[in-house]
Order: C-alpha cells, then structure tokens, then sequence
C-alpha cells in the first residue's frame, strides 16, 4: 500500500509525536513532533525533521549542532497516531549533549542521573 | 533528589506521553499516555497504569487480556515532558496481538507489515 502521510492521525495542533530510537543500540534517544510535512521531509532527505513547537518552525535535528540523525527505518503504530523512527545517530542527541534524552531515573522514589554529558 | 509526578510537565488534557519499551529486547512496545495519578499508581504497584483517552479511566495495561507490563525502570526526559516505562511485557503488547504496535514500516514510499499477530 502506497503511504501517504495525510493517513496519519495527527492531534488539533496538526502534530504527530515521533520517538527516535538509535538503530544500532536500540536506545531510545528522544521524543518530538512532526507535522505532515515534516513526515514528507524526513522521508524524502533521509534526514530526521521535526517540528519546533517552541520556534513554530521545522527542524532538520543536527543542523545548526551537527548532531544529525540519519533514517534508517520508519514506522508507524496500529492507530496510525505515533511515529517510531530508527536513526543513526551522530554525537548526542540531547540538547544537554547526553546520548539520550532520558537520562534520569526514579528509584526508590528520588531521581537519579543515568548519564552525564558528553565532552 | 525527591521524585514528585507534579513536577512533570501535562498537556492541556493533564497528560503526559509515556513510551513503553521491552526491557529485555530493547523493543519500543507502545506508546500511550499518562496522568499524574496513572504516573504515581504505576511507580506503587509496579503495574504499568496509562490513562484511556477513549474510555477516560485508568488503564492498568492488560488487566482484561492478561498482557500485563510488569514496570523495570521509569524515566523521564530532559524537558520532563515525556516518560519512558522500561517494562517486561507478558504476551504481545498490541491489541492487534502482536509484540509491538509499531509494526508497519514505510519503506520506498509503501507501507509494509513487519510482523504478524501472535497466536
């Protein structure tokens, strides 16, 4: 079946969430939004672009820190309403230079650090 | 430092994303949502507890189909806005009956199925 990113279910702001998992770890690195036409972008450059809810803007993720995510696979859930994205991922790929984004744990009730910056 | 589910940051509906992952495979299983309320009963009874948007109630994962997800490790992202449940998963995680929701790619421009429901 041919795909069409208008079939994506997309929330009233017209975002869609999209979890990028690094495909050769497994780890999930982060979570952000897409627009439809940040899905068409994403496919069509093989480069990961969100949409900036803060910015009201797309972003092509590592372009200004080089930290660039390159698609190796992209997917879809059974309601069609969330976005699994399998990436090679260069450097970190939190904006606090970590690997990932979840970096803190709750254990025994109190947060705990996980990872710490890269250099 | 003290965890407090009040801290996290909620949509305007009072949710917050939470993506569940094998803990063992490091599969991405599903993603669903959360209140604070969901976020403090999952952390207590080490049953992962989501929020039904349809059904607006609580939703201890696989309380009818047995498909339980038993919480290994809680995080939560950098901007305390999305949540990632490592979790190990009794049966498939889909309601479609297969491990994971995301199972349909998008490959050279066409949806493609990845895996088959269990039996």
């Amino acid at each position: 079946m041919p795909f069409d990113p208008e079939t994506l279910v997309y929330n009233d702001a017209g975002l869609i969430p999209a979890i990028a998992q690094d495909a050769e770890s497994d780890e999930v690195l982060m979570m952000a939004w897409m627009t439809a036409e940040a899905v068409r972008r994403t496919l069509e450059t093989g480069r990961v672009t969100y949409w900036s809810r803060s910015r009201q803007a797309f972003w092509v993720k590592g372009e200004s820190s080089g930290h660039v995510q390159e698609l190796v696979d992209f997917r879809l859930d059974c309601d069609r309403d969330c976005l699994l994205v399998r990436v090679r991922q260069t450097g970190p790929a939190c904006h606090t230079n970590r690997r990932s984004c979840f970096y803190t744990a709750v254990r025994d009730g109190a947060e705990i650090e996980l990872m710490r910056p890269e250099d």
